[in-house]
């Protein structure tokens, strides 16, 4: 329900921009989209927004195409030869190994336009607030503390860890939850533990997969993002340490969710998006493993 | 007095990401806005804002702010190695030769935020004039006609010349008179011929320097345009048939301003505009050369 929600809205607004556009530009622009991960930030922003009331439904979906959009336009980028140089992403050709470099930087630059766009025009009707709404999901992708900032750690000297990981994944992730109240009229600020904390499991969970990924690998202080320079807790503290500040971080944004009517939902996607990050088999083996 | 204005509302926009950002990445967003150039674009921005009685100053700054911070990311991501591979911008190294590529991606993509965060933060007061307001801006810049859109007609095969100029510079001038009026509260489409006429003849000004650069190509059809593969009018119809282009769209941008208290002013900011950016005399004797 809530899944083809999201991808309607995601089709919708993708639609709007392609009409008239370089065909290769709007190609581009919709691989980066389609088909998606998890979108486990616009189903949070929905969640969140439904458990406010929901009484603007279009900006509530337009806040969830915005924050997908970021996320996918970050990707693109980040795939980029001077980022990760990946010529996959999700099983299939990263952008710009489909459509060249030139193509990949301009769709990500599209995508960014095209979310603050959709906020806009989802917005007639409740403009007082778009401000706030607005501000929110700028702050989770830009400067001083947002994806981008993440991003441009890497190639700062020092970096803290937990600064890196919460800009880099937290910061949409407290996009996400923050906007889907400010769509529906509520509070952001109560939502904000519940996508902070979610945005660190995900990224600790990210750098367990990294090291599970190579059985070999496990336990030693090596992986991808090792190999690539990056800050990694499992690669810095090790992989028990990791698993276990992973099951800290879920219980913490389940307990995180405020109290109201949809909290048990809310509740249950947090439990269900952590068991299909790092199902609780694998965590368990993998704690015996190193034993 | 417009420009202290402008150069201030941008010290003021980047000063406040700035603090807690990686600080290379603040570096290489201020290196991509300072020093500026002529900043033709927000000073429309404002004279047309003034013109309908710039009734919410901080506003029409955030506009100008917006259109000028989304013209320097398209220049850093067009300065990229994989596009124009630049090493010199306005004088100085560009942001990718200063910072490195990974900084020019981020620094541009940090850009794009700021500018819609800018409109954002500024619309308090004004809330209702902000969704109009940013679906200009990012009409400007984005799909289907924006920047982005005008740039990516360069990986087609086929390419309509006056579309292609229309979008990679027509459409964010015509965005810069637009939002100054949407700003003020005032209608936008009376002001968008005005943007759109000065935006083609700044493009034709462009190529005419490109080829009057190089004396030995004068009248020939050959230039920096031609070489990166772009079209040009300059290239493709010749440097008489570009001048005289250039006249008739600066005749149209000054006939297209509105009637309104503001407006002589406006007509001489349009003169001026191209005296400076191709002065008479170098026309009539570039004319003289050829025939």
């Amino acid at each position: 329900m809530a899944h083809a929600r999201i991808e309607n809205a995601l089709l919708d607004t993708l639609g709007h921009c392609a009409a008239g556009s370089p065909p290769k530009l709007a190609a581009a622009v919709r691989h980066a989209v389609f088909p998606g991960g998890a979108r486990i930030r616009p189903q949070l922003t929905l969640a969140v927004a439904r458990a406010c009331g929901d009484d603007q439904p279009a900006l509530a979906d337009a806040a969830a195409v915005a924050v997908e959009l970021l996320h996918c336009a970050s990707l693109v980028h980040d795939d980029l030869p001077c980022f990760d140089d990946a010529t996959l992403r999700r099983g299939q050709a990263s952008v710009h190994s489909a459509y060249g470099e030139r193509l990949a930087v301009l769709a990500g630059d599209a995508l960014i336009v095209i979310a603050f766009q959709a906020l806009a025009r989802a917005a007639a009707a409740a403009p007082e607030r778009l401000p706030a709404l607005l501000d929110t999901v700028a702050l989770g992708v830009g400067m001083p503390c947002g994806i981008v900032a993440g991003q441009a750690w890497e190639c700062e000297p020092r970096v803290s860890l937990h600064e890196y990981q919460r800009q880099k994944t937290g910061a949409l992730f407290a996009a996400a939850t923050m906007a889907g109240a400010q769509a529906a009229g509520g509070d952001a600020e109560p939502w904000r533990a519940l996508g902070e904390r979610l945005g660190e499991a995900y990224q600790v969970a990210d750098d367990i997969r990294d090291v599970l990924a190579n059985p070999e690998w496990l336990g030693k202080p090596i992986g991808r993002d090792v190999a690539l320079g990056r800050p990694s807790i499992a690669s810095e503290q090790g992989l028990p340490s990791a698993l276990r500040q992973f099951q800290r971080l879920v219980t913490g944004a389940a307990d995180a969710v405020p109290t109201c009517r949809g909290a048990p939902l809310l509740r249950a996607l947090v439990r269900s998006e952590a068991e299909r990050l790092v199902p609780r088999a694998m965590r368990q083996a993998s704690l015996q493993a190193v034993a």
